[in-house]
């Protein structure tokens, strides 16, 4: 559903200026999983709302998602010439292309959440969900998180540290992709409440699942070369706390986030999925 | 008014991460006439409404052109070294600060612009002026007008080109300062029209004469040396027009302007003053 819908959101290949389009749908259709947008929907659905209404705001988040990858992969940032098995966007059309690509996915984003004006979404909560995507791809977010994790590279970091980044880098968007799902579908605090600690620990098992991934997984199946945080000493869980330990978190903390689904009915079993697979990801 | 705001809006250079929020203010702070802010404001005022309530909204305006002087500024795009007869950001702070500080301040600018809510700004009237500026300054103009201006350098190209570019690269977010302002002090169809032809007169006798101080202006006063243009092969109005031609079409540009804001009040005097100020501008 989400494919098909960014499918027909971004613009055509063959419109002008094609060289931008063409990398804007490069990147975005070079695989991932979905899987902010589908915790937002999943999150309407815990709520017991039709979610269909809500999938261009979803498609947002993917878009805000692939230009920080875009970006991230810069010679200047991470230096990154493959993602997903494929040549990193700045590989495929040049470096200035990559930026402009990924400028225009992160502005073409805020057009699409403003696409589900009307619809039964009432516009107050439409800006509050789309101001508090804003500060988890920016300032209180993602982007924060970015530089925290440049300066931290080729040096000791602590696991107090570690999380921060983490919680910034990657755990702000799922947090606001939870979060927005739930305001736009009528939560009340509590609900809220529940659904945001839901997010954060489901943000940390994926995290942590992450870095164990990039270190027993499958080369095929990741699509990407494992060792690679180790190669760039990156500081990750395994590497603080081995191998055992950080299984053990992880598994942790998915049961924490499926407890905080306790109050929901039958319609947030999406969203203990998505914990639950954590667990057995293999990419 | 506009450079008060900004400082309070911004974070202080002293939270972390520091090297972010300072590379953020070098930027904002390197000068500029905070034109688009200025036109946003100066257009409530032409409708009688307090232009106050839409102050961080017109920053928002600045953040975006900030950031996108950023990124066009940086070794994959234009590469110069100066801005405003001060060293680009990313020759101050390296590239990948200045990526991501342009990165921020695009980002930012959205909850700038949401800051407007309540403040009897109608909610529906507010997610209408940002769709505006986010596709204003993505898919339907600035980054549209940057990849089609880099795909012609060292092109003969014609004055349509030329215009297209310019229509897109600078014309679309001087157009939406103005359709913003109209749209968030309540303008109806007929005096948004009218607005927006003055915005694009206005928009067009800018680039002209922008292009004209590149021939015969004073570089101290510009910031930045004169004859850039020409070394860099790119299309202007005098190389397409000749100086006088291009000297006579700017104030036609500028008379044009003037005349649709005829349906306008004495509060109009502001947007009048803008649009003459071109003609003798300096800088």
């Amino acid at each position: 559903m989400v494919n098909q819908q960014l499918d027909f959101l971004l613009p055509a290949p063959e419109e002008k200026p094609q060289i931008l389009h063409q990398a804007m749908r490069y990147s975005v259709f070079a695989g991932g999983k979905r899987l902010r947008p589908v915790l937002l929907l999943a999150t309407a659905e815990a709520l017991e709302k039709a979610s269909a209404p809500f999938l261009p705001f979803a498609c947002a988040l993917e878009l805000i998602h692939t230009y920080s990858l875009i970006h991230d992969d810069l010679p200047a940032m991470d230096d990154d010439d493959l993602r997903r098995g494929l040549p990193t966007c700045h590989k495929k059309f040049g470096e200035a292309q990559a930026i402009l690509a990924g400028d225009a996915l992160l502005t073409y984003a805020f057009n699409l959440m403003i696409m589900c004006r009307g619809k039964g979404i009432s516009p107050d909560r439409l800006l509050w969900a789309i101001d508090e995507v804003a500060f988890g791809a920016g300032l209180k977010g993602m982007i924060v998180g970015q530089v925290a994790d440049m300066s931290a590279e080729n040096k000791a970091i602590s696991l107090d540290e570690l999380k921060y980044i983490h919680r910034h880098k990657t755990g702000a968007l799922f947090r606001v992709s939870v979060r927005a799902g739930g305001i736009l579908s009528g939560a009340d605090d509590d609900q809220l409440r529940h659904l945001t600690s839901y997010a954060e620990n489901m943000g940390l098992a994926f995290q942590i699942t992450d870095d164990i991934l990039d270190v027993v997984g499958d080369e095929k199946k990741l699509g990407k070369p494992v060792g690679s945080d180790e190669k760039k000493q990156k500081a990750t869980y395994p590497a603080l706390l081995g191998l055992e330990e950080s299984k053990a978190l992880a598994r942790e903390a998915v049961e924490q986030a499926i407890r905080f689904l306790d109050p929901f009915g039958p319609g947030a079993e999406p969203l203990r999925q998505v914990a639950t697979s954590l667990i057995d990801r293999e990419s």
